[in-house]
């Protein structure tokens, strides 16, 4: 199989990760903080010293906390709804949003009456209209915002650095959403006011199924939302008061957290040098050769990791199809969880588009066998 | 180290959970129906053939479906807040509930004004007293009733079947959280009336950590709580509105799938043949005779899986360390996130209890150390 859903779920993962998670299985597969015993406290060292990577990767000045979550999307669904909103204020969203963000938004907006706002893009590049969106935050002040770093449909890199610096001005609470983008981009806390930055392990950080969270950067309290044991003053009804205690119900999963540790070891180690840039321009330049391919290109300086695209005569499943069956290639079809974004890029008539998500193991042979098979489908 | 936490967590797991797992992250981590190739449709298989499995360890009758959650925590805050509570309603908790059920209904009760009642138990045995309950049934009908089938504190086994019959009379909502129990004793859907059934992976069912769920036997509508991406109908706001999938937001973890379906084959092929029992019998046996502990004990034909006991003169915390760092036994102290069972077991000089989880793997010779490190301490 030539693996190109690495926006999915990155495969494979570097070895260190698979022995991580085999050795951790076997031998550390405990309840950290809950036990008085010393496999136990070693769960808990190990908890910490991933935190302390990933406070790192992001360049936090260490007042942040880091909270674990089974995923990102549960991470999301705490912190939105851990915000107190109430009828008249405003919740804005890129249209690039996922629906881990959209849907638990839509969610709170039902509940409470909080309007939710699209952040405008421009018709033609589909790039953030900062402009537009500074009238629009004088008008409707912004409550929250949040804004994914890099798009999972398009690959389209947002300028949240400067779409949070606004929002900043009305003291707007606001979330970063980084599941494409931790591990493949800088996301630098110095520069990107962010007060919740949510994760996830198993895309662009090559960590395992099973582990994602956020980083608390401002410690802005939360109301509780999921609930449960925390090992810590059982006999309280009420989760402890503080982050990152308050917001990890349940026992952490040991496993998926050694694996991530493994992961940030080598996400660090090789300090940003990345391929999937020239790869994916080498693929744009390729697949816009071909006369029925139709790209969805974000502007060149402002995209990453992975392209989509349809071709004529074509819905993007049947695509995804015969790439499998005859190609043994795996991308993936359709709207992608999200659902603001396919009204601005007119792709309904295709069933949404063709991803081709590229990932730290992909090869220009991988690309060469894809592109071949796009031209012979296209003959 | 001789292993007595497996009421936390089992360890070990069977070799081919291990194997299943290393296969897993090796070969099988992508999203499962979330892809048009094979390999995806390789994961929608085994998460079918896995919740085949589930069904039919508890005698499912074939209308019910299966739910996969990262933990049972996040399976009860997803049933429980799904429930549609107002003001004036009861919701009955047996007092050897966890925080997972226990933090969740109090917050609802918060949120909503609904009523948290605890099931009456006898003062001299602390076992379910079902005639006081009908009668306050009665006074206070119930809306929902939420029993755990084994506690995590004494290993008493509750009499669901009995409560939830009774339950049933008032057609209440009734909740059962096997978090102990599934794998270990028999959970019969044909015999026990109950709508949702929480199991964790990682304890008495010997898979991994990061996999739990509810099977949802009647279908009761649940609200939405967590959402997020379904792989489904991307471009609609809401969840989708029938069981699974309605509550199954985000990526599945397929890995951890794959170790329970082996956890769940290695489970069936031994078909109950429990040694847990002649175990715990041995220890309880054997620590009577030791003058100054104290035993909380559940009548013989009602206790299963573990042994809590107090040392006179040591805080429980004491005693797990003194086992740790003296005899490399680990075991688990305090109040062990139940948090109402405690006022019954009067227990709080100690400050809680030191909790023995015996587990498929452990041995005459673990307790015979444990026995002779207790007899040390007690001379």
């Amino acid at each position: 199989m030539i693996y190109l859903d690495n926006a999915a779920t990155t495969f494979p993962k570097p070895d260190s990760v698979y022995e991580a998670l085999d050795n951790a299985n076997r031998n550390l597969a405990f309840n950290s903080g809950r036990g008085s015993y010393k496999a136990a406290r070693g769960c808990t060292k190990l908890i910490d010293e991933t935190k302390k990577l990933l406070i790192k990767l992001v360049h936090g000045q260490g007042k942040e906390s880091v909270v674990f979550t089974p995923s990102i999307t549960i991470a999301l669904n705490e912190i939105l709804n851990g915000i107190e909103f109430t009828k008249g204020e405003n919740i804005y969203l890129s249209p690039y949003e996922h629906n881990a963000i959209a849907r638990t938004v839509h969610r709170i907006c039902k509940i409470t009456g909080t309007k939710l706002i699209e952040i405008p893009i421009k018709e033609d590049t589909l790039e953030v209209d900062l402009d537009t969106l500074k009238y629009q935050f004088s008008i409707n002040r912004p409550k929250c915002i949040c804004c994914t770093a890099i798009s999972n449909v398009t690959g389209y890199v947002l300028p949240v650095k400067e779409v949070f610096e606004v929002a900043k001005q009305y003291k707007a609470i606001t979330v970063l959403d980084t599941a494409q983008a931790l591990g493949l981009i800088e996301i630098d806390l110095r520069n990107i006011k962010a007060d919740f930055v949510a994760f996830a392990g198993h895309k662009a950080l090559y960590g395992p199924l099973g582990i994602g969270g956020f980083i608390d950067v401002n410690e802005i309290p939360l109301k509780e939302f999921i609930v449960g044991g925390t090992g810590s003053d059982s006999l309280n009804l009420e989760m402890p008061h503080s982050s990152p205690n308050k917001y990890e119900a349940a026992s952490s999963n040991m496993v998926a957290i050694a694996g991530l540790k493994a992961a940030l070891d080598e996400t660090i180690r090789l300090e940003g040098s990345l391929q999937e840039k020239e790869l994916l321009e080498y693929l744009i330049t390729e697949l816009g050769n071909i006369d029925k391919v139709i790209l969805y290109l974000p502007p060149e300086d402002r995209r990453i990791g992975m392209v989509s695209f349809n071709v004529l005569g074509y819905k993007s499943e049947d695509i995804g199809m015969i790439l499998d069956q005859d190609f043994d290639i795996a991308v993936r079809t359709g709207y992608h969880c999200a659902p603001f974004i396919h009204k601005y890029l007119k792709d309904t008539d295709f069933s949404g588009v063709v991803r081709v998500g590229l990932g730290r193991f992909s090869t220009k042979e991988n690309l060469d066998e894809l592109i071949s098979a796009i031209q012979e489908l296209c003959e």
